[in-house]
């Protein structure tokens, strides 16, 4: 009888909490379905990637390309009628890689030629480039327990890989890419003349991938290349055989001066609270050897497409939507950071800020970092999400562009993408437009859109 | 007082249950760690699709590829030393393309050449082909509503299209996929010529999709095309611009007497249960126009990792395992029909048979067509599944080669993928090699094989 009485409290307690949220979740699922609809059937965002990766292509901070991209970015919010499009400016890094990347392998006298991309942010060696031998480690804290004495004079050869058995590639990328990040200045310290490292991609391949590295204050600045997973392996099975032969490899890559850019916002503002703000973005730049179809137009053309997804179904937002592409994510985070500098000077509220940048997979969810009542009011917004296939919404996201406003308390969310082949692309030649799938792409905006709409009718 | 009571009865409750299952579910989990390790370190089913798609090609039932698949597949088992490895005779349909299949549009005197491929199963139209107007239909239930007299004489354009906004692929599929499994024998019945459907696939592509129609006994047979998505937008634009144009095509398809192929068994013995068996397979014949790379190359190959990867972990099972590569699921399911009389005839036994033929993507979760309260077993392992991200443990699924042994009661399940892009390469030119994703494929084979294990431990 006990747990009879019990049950029955507890089935009129559901049945109230059913039926005092029974409008706003019907109504909310209306409008989702809505949404996702409107975007497989009349979507835009597939068809803007194509014509960013195809009329501006490659878009290293700092480069004519990538002012193209700003214009171009800001004359499609326009447009689309936005309320407001502008730029932010911003002062950015200009790093340029330069002619004649090349790199070989001498043992027993002859030179057998690598693919090769120095990493972004690294010095070059000049003409003549540069000649040692080799000592490989196949992480950071190898580096520190060989010390100088084995390290003085050569070139360091990092070639740890990615862990294939973490399901998360991202999670993979993260400890395996501290070898990219900070490598080269780990190695210096202990007297190493240039560094190798071991693309970051979980796939054994011939494309060598690029990325930023960061270098220290008073530590000598060496140069720095990625060869492919292909060319490690064959390198590292050489030094086996020959653990004394040279590698000689040179760039021409520097670093100039500052140049002035631009982060480009687009604004729909609020009706009810203009002055409470959801930001939605990506970033605009991307590495120079490829479109940055995944990374990260895919991202940019996602925000935009929030924005105009919303306004294109007759949406009336109660806050203001942002969408904002950063600039110069890949080798600074200047855009990011002006932007949330940009606010805390202006005493802009941001109810929440959203990136997506892994890449136009599948949605399969979002990243929260914020106080956990936050988190679960969005976790309480799943069953809205499940017939689309959207399941994984949970603690842990964000995105690099957002950082900076998450470091001045605002909740931040990534999308999460289905990304076993995101590393297979990223920082590389084949991050083309031909590799995003449409609807694959346009199932994230409108998850993207779907969420703005929550946060937007529901506040956080 | 009565509510906290009814907690403490839960909570023991609940500490009973987990205790109880507490070594259980822990054993099982470090195996499926080592599973998923194994073969996301050292995984050969990549390796062998390749072989399979490079050195075979594609695999049309009764041709002389299928025969070489036949044999490849029985050697790759031999070589892994499975325990028995047969084949298993069966009668199967000899449907050939023939050379030169071509089709226009004939308006304003001009022909505009389309890209076309005839249906599997279909009948050719042979020299001279057929040319006539066309009568466009949305639908089989369109084409009804049209009778004879809007029908006679002319030839049937099935212009439906996979409705995008549904999120699961394959139900769009199952929705418009009857206008070409169907369509031809109903357009006959009110006296049309011919039939072309407009490729299933989502996306606007120029790539015709094939696929088997099926002719009914007392119609006449008509021959029948695919045109591609693009094609067919511009064929129904031209049709409303001038309703009296022409459409000339000729194919030279046809099938011929029946021929002996195999479906191909590899088995590893119980050791307790010998006599429940647990079948996994993939179909190994494919459409013409490609590799077959994900239909179901893919699936086959995983079908084979899941005994191999087993084997190679030193898994002894308790119930005989048996990998099934069945003939002619695409034009005639021979191959599933004769696996399962033979098993009715053998009096065997299977607990489940599994099937993966929906692409080689990420694995997202099992479809299983059973009784609910084997269902409830399956999705009781779900935590075991989850940080592997699947997910998606449900009612609903299996396959067509199984669907034969569900008819006789035995459980199947089906793998379920992220299949956003399946349909744009299924049974087109573009389902090659080069589209399937190692980690994803390797991933699903992992998936399938932890099912399986798991299936052997706690029977079903």
């Amino acid at each position: 009888m006990i747990i009879r009485n019990f049950q029955g409290i507890l089935i009129s307690l559901i049945l109230t909490f059913i039926s005092c949220r029974g409008f706003s979740q019907d109504s909310d699922s209306v409008m989702i379905r809505k949404i996702f609809d409107q975007e497989l059937l009349h979507g835009q965002c597939y068809r803007n990637l194509n014509e960013l990766c195809s009329r501006i292509g490659p878009r290293l901070t700092g480069s004519p390309q990538a002012g193209k991209a700003v214009i171009w970015a800001k004359e499609l919010m326009e447009s689309y009628g936005f309320d407001s499009v502008y730029l932010q400016p911003v002062m950015v890094p200009r790093w340029i890689r330069g002619e004649s990347e090349k790199a070989y392998i001498l043992s027993d006298g002859k030179p057998n030629l690598l693919n090769v991309t120095a990493l972004g942010n690294s010095i070059g060696t000049g003409i003549g480039g540069i000649r040692a031998k080799l000592a490989e480690v196949q992480s950071l804290e190898e580096l520190d327990s060989l010390g100088v004495e084995k390290i003085l004079g050569r070139i360091v050869f990092f070639n740890g890989r990615m862990d294939p058995t973490l399901i998360s590639a991202g999670q993979a990328y993260g400890k395996a890419g501290v070898q990219r990040n900070r490598g080269p200045a780990k190695a210096a310290r202990f007297g190493a003349k240039g560094v190798i490292v071991r693309s970051m991609t979980n796939l054994v391949d011939d494309y060598p991938h690029t990325g930023a590295t960061a270098y220290e204050d008073g530590v000598p600045r060496i140069p720095a290349i990625a060869i492919s997973t292909l060319d490690a392996g064959e390198l590292s099975r050489e030094l086996k055989r020959d653990p004394g032969l040279d590698f000689y490899f040179e760039t021409h890559c520097q670093m100039l001066e500052d140049v002035l850019s631009y982060n480009v916002i687009g604004e729909i503002r609020g009706h009810e609270f203009p002055g409470e703000i959801i930001a939605v973005g990506g970033h605009l730049d991307s590495w120079d050897l490829a479109q940055g179809a995944h990374d990260d137009g895919a991202g940019c053309m996602q925000a935009i497409e929030v924005l105009r997804l919303l306004k294109d179904i007759g949406y009336r937002s109660k806050r203001t939507l942002r969408a904002v592409m950063f600039m110069n994510e890949e080798n600074g985070l200047r855009g990011g950071l002006k932007y949330a500098q940009n606010a805390l000077e202006k005493n802009e509220i941001h109810i929440a800020a959203i990136e997506s940048d892994n890449g136009g997979f599948t949605p399969k969810g979002f990243g929260i970092d914020a106080a956990d009542e936050k988190i679960e009011k969005i976790r309480g917004w799943a069953p809205l999400f499940k017939s689309y296939l959207i399941y994984d919404i949970a603690k842990g996201g964000g995105g690099a562009d957002i950082r900076p406003l998450k470091n001045a308390g605002v909740p931040v969310i990534g999308l999460r993408v289905d990304e076993h082949r995101y590393f297979k692309y990223h920082h590389s030649a084949l991050d083309t437009f031909d590799a995003v799938d449409q609807r694959e792409l346009e199932l994230g905006a409108a998850a993207m859109t779907a969420l703005v709409y929550l946060l937007d009718q529901h506040g956080l």
